[in-house]
């Protein structure tokens, strides 16, 4: 049975039959399936679109600390914070040549980005920062619970980043080792926090309403990740519609 | 002039007034001069009144690294981010058995409250609740700078610190400095924390509003900290109206 796309459940699963739920929603909708990754793995993107993806891919990048503090604001266990905190660490680091948003911009510098202009958003498609700031308010205003099941991408992202990285190494280049190593460090780090909270779902989610919750929080994350790529390849790739203020890549990119 | 007994402020202060301004706040309205505070510092507290306050108190003190990270979320400069996180760590520890809310715990226990009935928060004033809560709340709402200016109690701090560790120690027999770890941290994290806050005000005040607001932020706090005290003195010290389900010491602790 489904409705609006996303699928009802009608009876109380056992933790193995919710992973597997959420297994197979990644399976229909996790971004790795969209027409961008494709090109993106298939080399067929040229470099100005490649910088639109590391540009606007950084807001999103830029907000995850936001919404990581976010929820540890609705937190009220000690334990909870203590695990979620290291998200926040990695993503921001010690020092400001440190963490995953400073070696994200190691890749939008690596792609011939000026920083300044990275880190002043402007260029940004608009479309990217309403998908990313929705995901921001959805953890705020949501019940924890959905605010941790919307993280649950993550279980898929480790296969994804993999695929990219020898993707990239292989199809641009440009391209090299040192402006990939946001996704090196993501590749031990997403397995940890994805497991602690698939297993956070599995407990907490004791009802028939509880499950769905957590199953409608990872379609929505499943939204707001493509919905971002749709942006990009509207706007860079076909039919190219820039609007107002987005980055124009320099034609000797296109 | 005055406005609902809030100074207004009518020219640009320097930096200098501005920390004059912020700290005859402190002088005129921190809880340090709360009649229940003169009399935990005379030892004219009972058992059961101090059990009361630790166990209220605490109320706060788990709330505290909430209110830090809803100011993290809102925080899209990874240097302040970088810089507040502390706080959090500070508080939740690296472990069940570190970090202040345990080392409150250590005080609630050392004065014969039982752990778990502390942690439940029932017991807990309502009125306590409702302070606590406005102040999570103001610093998720109100502007980023009020946030941060809203934690300049802490300015005030170590000097109550100080004057409360060695009246307790000379006042309540059953009092050791083992369960006032507590306050031992906060004398080396409060100063740290203040400077930095009252740096970051000073410098994003660059108006006579924005001016306007982190004073008011700091009236603001001083009404949260004085309300949580006016409601323990009504309740435990005179008339001592204990609302429906607050906590009620043993006979043998009044």
């Amino acid at each position: 049975m489904t409705s609006g796309g996303y699928r009802r459940i009608t009876h109380l699963l056992s933790a193995a039959e919710l992973e597997q739920a959420l297994r197979q929603i990644g399976a229909e909708r996790y971004h790795s399936r969209h027409p961008f990754h494709k090109l993106l793995h298939e080399g067929k993107l040229n470099k100005g679109q490649l910088q639109a993806w590391a540009l606007n891919r950084f807001y999103y990048q830029s907000r995850i600390p936001m919404k990581d503090a976010a929820l540890m604001s609705r937190a009220s266990d000690p334990d909870l914070r203590r695990e979620w905190i290291r998200r926040i660490s990695d993503h921001d680091g010690g020092g400001p040549d440190d963490g995953g948003i400073e070696r994200w911009l190691r890749l939008t510098s690596g792609l011939g980005l000026d920083a300044d202009y990275v880190l002043s958003e402007t260029g940004v498609l608009p479309a990217t920062k309403f998908a990313v700031d929705a995901y921001v308010r959805y953890v705020r205003d949501q019940s924890l619970l959905q605010a941790v099941a919307s993280s649950l991408t993550e279980l898929f992202a480790p296969s994804l980043i993999t695929q990219r990285v020898a993707a990239m190494l292989a199809n641009y280049a440009y391209v090299d080792k040192k402006i990939l190593s946001y996704f090196d460090a993501r590749l031990t780090q997403a397995p940890q926090d994805s497991s602690f909270a698939l297993a956070y779902c599995q407990r907490h989610a004791q009802t028939i309403q509880q499950q769905q919750d957590v199953l409608d929080a990872l379609y929505f994350k499943c939204d707001v990740l493509w919905a971002q790529l749709d942006a990009l390849y509207y706007c860079y790739v076909s039919p190219g519609h820039a609007p107002p203020g987005a980055f124009i890549p320099d034609t000797d990119n296109s």
